[in-house]
């Protein structure tokens, strides 16, 4: 193994570019010339390769976005696409590719495996949905991102009651929604994996109305509804006065936590180990705090768990 | 002058408890006995006063909110409601009334006058649609939260072209979103001030596609038009994806900015001594870095100006 | 058990009170009478007990520092205080005593236990250096904090070479310096678990000097050295500009991350469960992601143990 | 007026970006070829120029420090290094000269005016130490820096007495200090341009001692002294325990406030339209929220005003 490429695909996270930083690093400490594919699978076939040295990634372990660039690639889904890539990745005479993204990203890299080119994932989603791994690079800062609206939000002191509702993402997936409305104080946890009649909520609300509380916050997952459709079934329901946010894209970006930027240093820097190992076909995981690679098939072929023993305990913790 | 009372009134506004320390803090100085009417004008009508010490209003400073709360008040527009605050602050021996809030709160206070009760102003709202001061408080962290959600939306980096609009606060002024615009390089401002057609709107946006700008921001002011409305119209007149970002009460909160905090100082400073120089009918402002009291007319009869230069500026730097 | 008390002890950590929150309200959702204990073991012995209510930790969960304060207490080293201790629980009925801190808190959580009072530690401190559990309440806040502060310095782009110091809270442990100094892409991270001779730093200062670094970042737990002799040997072999930064207490506050509310919510929920089921003398730990109880024996008998392995690759990363 | 150069010099200041992006935009708006100097005058004398496109500025409105970098320049001290530096700009057929920076950068603007070539100032250094302007760029984000580390300190709750002492920057003027302090809350604010003995703040230490104060904090800018020293005095004269904390360059960086990216943006605008109206040998100010042209030896000759009011009102204040 000589030459390796890292590509970014799918949506943002922060952390990533802390892990291409990583990959750079750690390649090149071992002595191996490392490219970085520019928009993902479309550059991959289009191949848009740059050599990257040790200063090129100075100075981007605290950006949000990636330096990289990701794109959406509908010719990637194609066989003549895919075979493409292989054909760029022999003609740059790269060895191993390690792809940094999320499910889709990591259906593409298989399908790269297949075709007899080594590859590793390294899971980077704000979402944490990705199966055999306690957390993806990027979730930690986006729940942050996340609580820094609620409290922002709770800092309002009407005293008349007053319910807020926040959208935040996750289509499938009630991760965000879960950790960030049990380190919100959030009143009502809305995730895909529980279903949440309008009743509960309503007896919540006035619940904590009739105990004196001068604001109640509802956080929903995406995937549940919208935060507008929402407000309007429980002011119909309560008569208290809702109140919007719609956080959008503003929870893909930002300056990544500490957190963030260790799983990514971590997970980037064991890619290229994998690698050099002979490894192919794998994700790298983080479990029980240890970083570790697991099969493409554990990772893309299952249900993600959500742990909703957090969902009864936030419910207990906001009475 | 012996006995003051303070409350805040209207929409909270970062930095309100910043000018309730002031207030509290300069009155003892002077030795006044200084008074927290809670919940507002309601407060003010249940006689709901508690004395402050120099000591209530420590570790406040950095708060949002405020720690007296505020309330809508119907009863407060009749004259009975209004002659029952007299008939309170007159038996708790009050001298003089300091009102924190915006233009609402201020014709409620214009009305204590007539009935001849001392009363000074001071402006508190993120809007900054007071006339007579070049700012209110609040108005500096608002444009900071905004453009934190701004800059994180900048992060996100896609190879095809996106177009993010975020919605902020300000129904019939639009100094929220220029300022906050201006400061976030946002590609289109919106505001009630200008009329923009979509027109040129969508052409902006291709012609920043065209020079191969990765993402275009547009910020519009709530009293245009909704986030969701204005996407869809520019998704179908260009063809681009765009992404919605409602930010709502989120800017109503927050640790309010080293210059909120020095504003609300000095105008709660102020608004002290203009009690004890005999004054009343006034709201306190700030025009050209000083602070002093200017007559409520003045405050609260005209319109509020918006300089509209800034506009012509953020057009020519946001190419 | 039917009234339990909650007390902070130590240093502040941010997420105290999120621990206390959790305390309170999962002890009364199972029928409990909860007492605060202020101002740690002072109180305790002086019989400061004030009964907590559900709206009693409203809008706790994100404030630093502690609202049951915090103090050191000489008297309840001696065994007549801490007699004194079990006095004042006896009179007021309290069943089980839940402490929130560090090593030296449960060192006397550990006496009471002796004295046949059940009590179980919650770990909270910035410093992460308590054994046996993989986190403790408050060190991914500081973390953040530190990393926030490099990530300024790393802004300043001066074409000269400039290094810079930045002195870290550990005495004993390098855990917050290694894992922020990771982090923060620090070039070196001196800390009191790795002998670094100087001679070492100033070859890894050369080196990155010779590669065209525009500044070095070097971190130093304060048990290593003070920032200020650190620089002055190293402007002194090396000829470069040394520019200093001692965060101190700045590290102890702020509003805790989303991880540190998790954590301290799930922690102080396990307090009061373990309480319930007959447990004492146990400190609650988190290890691989679960939250469960191990003996005291366990956690302050023994020296905790830091990964050097994120040193390694520290250095790796940041060549 | 064709061709015309923009360079940063002294120390970075947050916001230097946004006005580079301004006068870049603002230039090309015009008509004109903006070309960038790197590394300040060194680059100036090395002829290290470079053709800025509007996207090259894209993306760094947020950004601190500087693309362009600063250096100091011995050369340029001489008359020959000036000289040198004219024809450098002749060269490339520059038709003039915008420089960002402080003082420094301006005698040395100065110089080049008075060989002929026109030159135009924007002040851009945390200090806000210019005179003849009420902001310099970066002063903002510098307080807003200082008041957050203000605010974590005083999440610390113990119940034993301990005073702060905050090293800041200003080693003639006390502007971060004041205002920081201000804005903060800080007891005692120590500034060149105010003697304060140490009895006095011993007095103020032991007065909120015994008014129940749980903590002091003492900002101090470092031209009147060095906090380790001072927290030794007063923990001398008072036995209360101080804990220090300096600062440093962290106050340089980080994302500039809103005010600073306003102000910038302005600034740089308004320099490009002095040039272009055939101005020279001036700086740009902001007076009375006006941004307009001063002369050099206006800003540069007389020695900068603190409005020392503010002095006075943190003492009633932080009573």
């Amino acid at each position: 193994m000589k030459r390796i490429a890292v590509l970014t695909s799918g949506g943002d996270a922060p952390g990533m570019n802390a892990a291409i930083r990583a990959v750079v690093r750690n390649g090149i400490y071992h002595g191996l010339h490392v490219f970085g594919v520019y928009r993902g699978y479309t550059g991959l076939i289009q191949g848009d390769f740059k050599e990257l040295s040790v200063g090129s990634v100075g100075d981007v372990i605290q950006r949000g976005g990636t330096i990289l660039y990701s794109a959406r690639c509908d010719e990637f889904r194609t066989e003549e696409g895919r075979q493409q890539a292989v054909e760029q990745l022999r003609k740059h005479q790269i060895d191993g590719l390690i792809t940094i993204g999320g499910d889709g990203t990591f259906q593409g890299a298989k399908k790269l495996t297949e075709l007899g080119f080594p590859t590793i994932g390294v899971p980077g989603t704000i979402d944490n949905d990705i199966n055999g791994t306690d957390y993806t690079i990027g979730f930690d800062t986006a729940i942050n991102t996340v609580i820094d609206a609620i409290d922002r939000i709770r800092d309002t002191a009407t005293s008349h009651e007053r319910t807020y509702i926040v959208e935040v993402m996750g289509r499938d997936a009630g991760d965000i929604a879960l950790l960030a409305g049990l380190a919100g104080g959030a009143e009502s946890i809305l995730i895909p994996e529980v279903n949440s009649s309008l009743e509960e909520i309503v007896a919540r609300l006035k619940h904590g109305a009739d105990r004196g509380k001068k604001h109640s916050i509802i956080i929903v997952a995406e995937g549940v509804g919208s935060a507008v459709d929402i407000g309007r079934q429980v002011q119909k329901a309560t008569g208290f006065e809702t109140r919007i946010t719609v956080l959008g894209h503003v929870q893909r970006g930002g300056t990544p936590t500490a957190f963030d930027r260790v799983l990514a240093s971590r997970m980037g820097a064991k890619a290229v180990d994998l690698l050099l190992s002979g490894k192919k076909d794998m994700m790298v995981a983080i479990r029980n705090n240890e970083v570790l690679g697991i099969d493409f098939d554990e990772a893309s072929g299952q249900k993600h768990h959500l742990d909703l023993s957090n969902h009864h305990l936030a419910s207990i913790l906001s009475i």
